[in-house]
Order: structure tokens, then C-alpha cells, then sequence
């Protein structure tokens, strides 16, 4: 198997190469690509040492099997197409292709058959929406998702490397007005993430609304989102209400939910600093007055389950399905 | 007027003080109780110099018009009997007697009307709840509230002076375990304030459940909370989702807020950290995708608005109600 690793000096990208050294992914030719200015940073995989190389159009003329991509929707839309005409199967991290109808948007617990005999471009969700649908995944096949109100307590490691840094020298005093952040995030919290649309709603709101009801295929699903930064370095956490199409008994919901792949279902509390570093997603204060609707704590690890780990796993996915691996 | 204010020394009462100063309250006899071990605690009210007494059962002999409880509610429980006994008019900002039928749980731009003839206890709302009515309130006259789901970011002030200084703490690697806060509360956020109930509900949460219902004398509104502790010093954020009985115009609906007593509508965004030491409540985010439901995000300084200032107001409307200013 030959990898490309795409962003590869950046927070997400270098999870990608821990994911994929953890999961025992062994290619044959691994190259790390990063912008002009990274190029010539030492990363190691495997116990190996790499340099990053600039990306540039020649770079896939290596004949990938598949490239991880995680360094912008710009640098998606000019350079994934390039890797795909060549044959390579395209992992994408970012916004770029999402919403693109021929594209899919795979979370493989739940849509990973789209993978089969699939080439191309495979867009990764957004980190929010990911965790959120491998949440409901089976409670979603059961009971069927009538409406979703999400309040989300997103990690500032969301905007990167860069977001950390910015709450790491506000804490010091250091930096007097807010940069990669609309406002100061220590201390605070922001409600917005992205830009405001006409509509009122965030991009990243619009991203909640959208991918989901493009990985559950259903359009009917109505999705009210409000996401708002926190001062947490790792691990979103979503305040979930959920309503059904059918009725539900409690205990069972909760069997339902500890059943899901890669899902986690606490007795007690659990915050986002105890389950960074963590490949599932977890589950806990779930509870209802009505047996129609249901709320519950949702949290994972923004980098990992939001990002890098979905990656990897449908990269593993698509091999399994496809004989490549 | 003749005022007691007990629970003096703490973070709601020496607010309370403050804005008894602000609101140019001219009491001819003020007095200050604390508990013993806070006694002596020196205390300034209009560049006076006063001293926390012990509170006693003696300490209300001296016929106040109005006493100002903030101490808990074991405090309460004990006391203000006492006081009300005597003909003192009791505001209580502990939840001892909340939920009590015959004792006025009141906002005063909403059922102030409530404090007329009226001689006792009179019992002042939860933080998140009050600022969460406050917002709502034209919403309910005018269109009625069916469901209301809330999620909320709370300041660790809503603790006392003893959640800040474990936040302060922590931040400077001090204390190894959590104390106040059930988790490490910096970089971190914490699902439960309170205990949580056999419901799977906490108290906190049940708290804005019963008491939003009681204060719009209307026990159909369907309230689904989950209330959630952030590391903020000051300033409570509520993530709000309701749905009306009957559809409005978005345009409407902001007018309708707008108009609010006590209510500022912001286009722009609003984070906790620039309402701190307002006495408003701030909407901002209203966003709708259908007319029948809305989003918002609804911020106020959890000290003022959501226990000083509440209180304050009470005892104004109280005595303008019965000539008693």
C-alpha cells in the first residue's frame, strides 16, 4: 500500500500518521507533504525519521493507493482531483467536497458500504457532526431521528495548533486582543465558530445541518445547531435533545446506544479532559421525561474521532472492501 | 426603610449591597449578618463603614422593613421565619422556598404584580432561570411557550468566591485533585451542577424545569435542561431552543425582544466576558430556519441579573407597590 499524508506537519495531519502507525498500517511508500513553508520538517512513522516535502502538482505522479488530505479546502480543491486522476483514493479532510452530491461523506459505521468499488474523492465530515452521528447511529436505524437540537462545547485545538497557542498566551497575559479567535476564548466562551450566513446560522452550524442529513441519506431530519468555542484544549463536547419518530423505553435506548460501534455509554459524568487521547466517542447523562425525546452528553476527541481516526478508518474500510488491504 | 442583609460577606451579598448603593437606596437603619465564623468583617455601604454581625434568632428584633438573605438554604430555612414573623418582608436567594405554593417565586418584569399586599417571604428565582425568563418573557405573552430546550455554560462564580479561587488555582497548578467542582473545571467543562436525581436530571436542572413554570404560572411548558459548568468567572451563556405555540415573523420575534424590559438585543455576537457587571440580559444569535421554532443565545452576569440585582428589584417593586419607598 503507498500513502500520502497531506498537511502532514499540521495538528490533524500529524494525528493521521499516529492513527495510522497505531492501527498497524504498514505501506510500502509513505511521503509527507506540507505547504513551502514546512517543507523539510522531520517527522517520524514507524520509528522512521521523513522530511516533509512541498506539495506540488508533480507530487502524485508516485501512483498513491491513498492520500490523507488535511491542509485546507483550498489546497483540497486544487491538488485532490490531481491525485485522483491518477488513480489515487483521496481522503479529505476538509470542507471542500462534502456537500458535493457525487462525493461521499463517509463516518464507516455507518455508511462505510459506500466505499465499495468506490475511486476517488472521499470527503471526511466535520469534527461536531462526526461524533454526533456515531452517537446516534443505531438510534437513528431504530427508532428514526425526527429532530436534533445540538449546543456544542468545541475545543479551541479545533482551529489547530494555532488556536491552542492563542489560549496558551492569553492565559500568560501576552497577547491583548484576540487573532485566530473573534474574542478572547480565556475565560470566555464565543458563540461562533466560522462565519455568520445571511441565514443567521454559522458555516459551522450550516455544516451540522447538512452533513448529517447527507450521511443519515435523509433529508427530513431537522437539525437546530448552535456551536460555541470554550477554553478546552481537546475534546468537543455536545449537549444533544433529541426527538423520535417512534417511542422509546428508556433502558432500551440505552442498550441501543452501549451497542454502537466505537460508542461509549457512562453511568457517570465525563468531561472532555478525561477522554482526550480516546478513539471512541462517549455517551453519558442520557435521560428523558416523555420516552419521545431524550437528552444526552455526548464527547470525543476533536483531532482523533472528529478528524484523523475517521480518516484512517475509512482508508481502512475502503481497503478491506476493496481487497487493497 | 430599615434593611438587614444576611449572608453579607459573600459573593451575592456583598453584590446585593453594591447595588443597593447603585439603585440609591436610602435605608435609615442598615445592618450586615454573616455567619460567626465571617463576624466582624468590615463592609462598606455609601462610604460608611459598617461590621458583619453573627446572625442570631435575636438578629431581627430590630423590626426591619426588609431583610436580604443570600446564605444558603439551611440559613434560610431557619431564619427567615424569623424575620417574616416579625413583619419583615424576606427576599431569599436560596431555593429553601422556591417551590413552596403559597410563597411568590418572582422576576419582577414578569409577575411583580405578585409582591402587591403581599407581606413574607418572597423567594428569589435560580441564576439560569432568571435570565432565561427575562428573555422569554414577551415571547410567552405573545406567542406562547410550548417546549423550551436549554443548554447552558456556566460562570464558576455561580459557586461562590470559592469557585473562582479553585479555578485560580488550578490554572496555576495548585491543587492536584477538585474540590468545589466535582472534575477539574480549567481547560475543562463539567456536565452536572448540583447532585443529579434518580431522573437522570440534575438539580440544577429540575431547577429551571419547576421554577420557569411557576414563574409563568403555566405548567405545560415543556423544559428540557442541561446545565453545564464552564471555566468563566462571570456571566452565565444559555443556548436556547423554543418553540412556539403559535408561528411568529423572525423580524417580529426581535422586535418583540427588543421591547423587553431589561433586554438588550444584540445583531452582533456576545460573549460572558463582555456583559460582566450588567445589569441586562443580552439575546444575540436569534435565527430561525421555519418560524415555528428559534435558536438563540442569551447571556447575563450571573451575580447581578441572576441573584443580586433580581432581588434588589424585588424589593423596589415590593415597596412601590404598598408606598413603602
Amino acid at each position: 500500500m503507498r500513502l500520502a499524508v497531506v498537511g502532514a506537519t499540521g495538528e490533524v495531519g500529524r494525528m493521521m500518521t499516529r492513527v495510522l502507525e497505531e492501527q498497524k498500517v504498514k505501506p510500502s511508500l509513505i511521503k509527507f507533504f506540507s505547504s513551502k513553508r514546512s517543507a523539510g520538517t522531520e517527522l517520524t512513522f514507524m520509528g522512521k525519521s521523513y522530511y516533509s516535502e512541498e506539495l506540488v502538482e508533480s507530487s502524485f505522479d508516485d501512483l498513491y493507493d491513498y492520500a490523507l488530505f488535511s491542509a485546507g479546502a483550498d489546497v483540497s480543491r486544487r491538488f485532490s482531483p490531481i491525485a485522483a486522476d491518477k488513480g489515487t483514493t483521496v481522503i479529505d479532510n476538509s470542507s471542500a467536497f462534502r456537500l458535493t452530491k457525487e462525493i461521499p461523506l463517509v463516518v464507516p459505521e455507518i455508511n462505510g458500504g459506500l466505499l465499495e468499488n468506490y475511486h476517488g474523492i472521499v470527503a471526511n465530515p466535520n469534527c461536531s457532526t462526526i461524533q454526533m452521528v456515531l452517537s446516534l447511529q443505531q438510534v437513528n436505524n431504530l427508532y428514526g431521528l425526527r429532530t436534533i437540537v445540538v449546543s456544542t462545547y468545541q475545543a479551541v485545538s479545533g482551529a489547530g495548533r494555532k488556536g491552542i497557542e492563542e489560549l496558551d498566551r492569553q492565559e500568560k497575559g501576552l497577547v491583548p486582543e484576540a487573532s485566530v479567535f473573534t474574542r478572547q476564548i480565556y475565560r470566555n466562551v464565543l458563540p461562533q465558530i466560522g462565519e455568520i450566513l445571511d441565514n443567521g446560522f454559522s458555516t459551522e452550524e450550516m455544516k451540522m445541518v447538512l452533513e448529517t442529513r447527507k450521511i443519515f441519506d435523509d433529508e427530513d431530519i431537522s437539525i437546530w445547531p448552535t456551536t460555541i468555542r470554550v477554553p478546552v484544549e481537546y475534546g468537543h463536547s455536545e449537549s444533544l435533545y433529541v426527538e423520535t419518530r417512534k417511542p422509546f423505553i428508556l433502558e432500551d435506548l440505552k442498550r441501543v446506544i452501549a451497542a454502537s460501534e466505537n460508542v461509549v455509554l457512562k453511568d457517570d459524568i465525563i468531561t472532555p479532559l478525561e477522554i482526550s487521547g480516546s478513539d471512541m466517542t462517549f455517551v453519558s447523562r442520557l435521560r428523558s421525561f416523555d420516552g419521545k425525546r431524550f437528552l444526552m452528553w455526548n464527547i470525543a476527541d476533536n483531532i482523533r474521532v472528529g478528524a484523523a481516526t475517521n480518516a484512517v478508518r475509512i482508508l481502512l474500510r475502503h481497503a478491506l472492501l476493496n481487497r487493497l488491504s
